[in-house]
């Protein structure tokens, strides 16, 4: 295949809808820009990139993304320093996830380059979108879904993948209270846990809608078998600090290997902090909660950033976590973010300038 | 909420489509008919169902379908007899797996009056399209799917219904050599297996993909904690037929709960058939083909109707199964499909009239 793209295509929109949006007041998700990314998938190959005006998708109703849910996705952000350059952070790292989600999908993948162009050549269209204000950004929606027709459970012979952006303010309004799950489970041994496939999500918004009728807002995943390992919460990775080491179970094909998280890994071990990636149980926390030791508990992903939890629920009993001066949390979210806005040295390479 | 449907608005197509269609070479689910049936979710409530010509969906590229596999399913026949009456087979029963389906997924339940009504009034307009030729029926597919907005990892607040059909001949060509699968899982403890949720499907093609590389047409799934026992096929539930007793697993939260198979075991019953609904071991059935008990495996599902399996793939070495002058396949065959195409008495109550 030939994995080059000479010309994007690109096809401005007459108007722009960005003077009714309120910077100052984003919600997360919710508001489009004005253009988006398309590239189709037919008769084998990918079609050139385009970059169009948002608009609607017209599908036939036998398409196979309504029936057999053969869709994948991805969440990037562009930040915007204040001398107006914009950055991304590790993209090539969602590039590689989002055909390691397809392939487990049976998607066709998607070559880098038109993954990289379609992506530069849509900022570049949309760079006006991309948020100042502090705490925001333009999250950046890569998708991949089966367009191709027919009532039979069997993978489609057409995709269509677009780019969407809307810049967001935060994803979580404050702390983070979250249930630990016994019965339900988000994935299978051998399944598609790893995969950031949209039948993940959708599995878990029932557990999560009772989870919140009792007053948390998130779900931390345990193992499907015996539901005594900690795996994750619904879109971020988990860190737990008990004393003063920094724990996160290890990514495996029931976990998706956050990018956030494995930057946190290394910002952690750099600021020499003791980082343990093993299989943590829910009685060690509980245990550590009780005698003192367990210290902090934090969500990690390129949504939520890093978001500290305030109590964790299990067996119909709280667990608050104690709030701290300086604390771990605190210290890596200054780091990640500070190399995403340009704001410090970035020693490992993760900024890449548009 | 009220349950009762007044009047399903019916909007007739100008043309029909069906002089286009051989009906005596048809393929399984590729030709839809000139109708289908829609009924949109807003506001917190079910609008009233329409038939109108069946055409394309016109969706926002955020909208949380393409995003996080919001999406369930339903597959059923309309059968023609030779005095063009037509029949379904146990309605109910799918109309109330739809919602067990949606249930799990956060989508809202449909009311039975508007499944029921907006499903006879789309069957009454598009009656034609039932084909009579022996082994082919009207496939009817009952979707519903996330229509609501937005990049953030919640339920929907709209949705789509649609039923749409195709007039189809039968789902697998011959008989069917299967692989059983030690390595990939199609549900999770805890999970949504039971449901016919989009994902399920999508999450079975690439292990597929590989089984058919090697020579299978389809998987046997296993537990997806020790691949142990035998569970189901990608859109069947399987019997194991060891000397004269028919043996199928118990349905779980990761096992759909088959109409197929529960008739079948009715219909097993009542020919004096021993029959065990238990768990059954991947050895027990390699065991029983090593010393010539296992005598039959079929596949039994809406679409598959009974599919004898011929040989089975485990650890590298394919097992045979015998050809039978008198089997349970072909027998239970005759009686389900004889009660569809009402060819013969239906004591159970099973057949539904239009
Ligand atoms: C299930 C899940 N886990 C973890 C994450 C965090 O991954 P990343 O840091 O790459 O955003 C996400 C989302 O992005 C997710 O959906
Ligand atoms: C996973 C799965 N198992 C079993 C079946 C058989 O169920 P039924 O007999 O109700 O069609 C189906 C499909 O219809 C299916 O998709």
């Amino acid at each position: 295949m030939d994995t080059s793209v000479k010309n994007v295509i690109v096809e401005k929109a007459k108007t722009s809808k960005i003077d009714q949006v309120d910077f100052n007041n984003l919600s997360f998700g919710s508001i489009v820009t004005d253009h988006m990314m398309v590239c189709d998938y037919k008769d084998g190959a990918w079609e050139t990139p385009k970059v169009v005006p948002y608009q609607p998708i017209t599908l036939d109703p036998s398409s196979k993304i309504f029936h057999y849910g053969q869709s994948v996705f991805e969440g990037m952000k562009a930040y915007k320093d204040t001398d107006n350059n914009v950055w991304l952070f590790r993209p090539l790292e969602n590039q590689k996830r989002l055909n390691i989600s397809s392939k487990r999908l049976a998607i066709p993948e998607i070559p880098e380059a038109y993954f990289m162009e379609g992506l530069k050549a849509l900022l570049k269209v949309d760079q006006q979108w991309i948020p100042q204000t502090e705490g925001s950004s333009l999250y950046i929606r890569p998708f991949v879904f089966a367009t191709g027709k027919g009532f039979h459970a069997s993978p489609a012979n057409e995709y269509k993948f677009i780019i969407a952006c809307a810049p967001s303010g935060p994803y979580f309004s404050g702390k983070v209270k979250v249930l630990i799950e016994e019965k339900y489970s988000r994935s299978a041994n051998g399944g598609v846990g790893f995969a950031k496939a949209g039948g993940n999500y959708a599995g878990q918004f029932y557990p999560t809608q009772l989870a919140v009728a009792k007053g948390y807002n998130q779900v931390i995943w345990t193992d499907d078998n015996s539901h005594e390992y900690i795996e994750e919460a619904g879109a971020m990775n988990i860190f737990i600090r008990i004393n003063d080491t920094l724990i996160t179970s290890p990514t495996s094909d029931r976990i998706l290997d956050g990018i956030t998280r494995k930057s946190l890994i290394e910002l952690a071990k750099d600021e020499g902090i003791n980082v343990e990636v093993r299989k943590i149980t829910v009685k060690e926390v509980v245990e550590a909660s009780k005698n003192g030791t367990l210290m902090e508990m934090f969500g990690a992903g390129t949504a939520a950033v890093i978001s500290p939890i305030s109590a964790f629920g299990f067996q119909e009993k709280d667990y608050e976590l104690p709030e701290l001066d300086k604390s771990y949390a605190a210290l890596l979210k200054k780091r990640i973010t500070d190399i995403q806005y340009n704001r410090a040295e970035d020693k490992f390479g993760w900024r890449y300038k548009l």
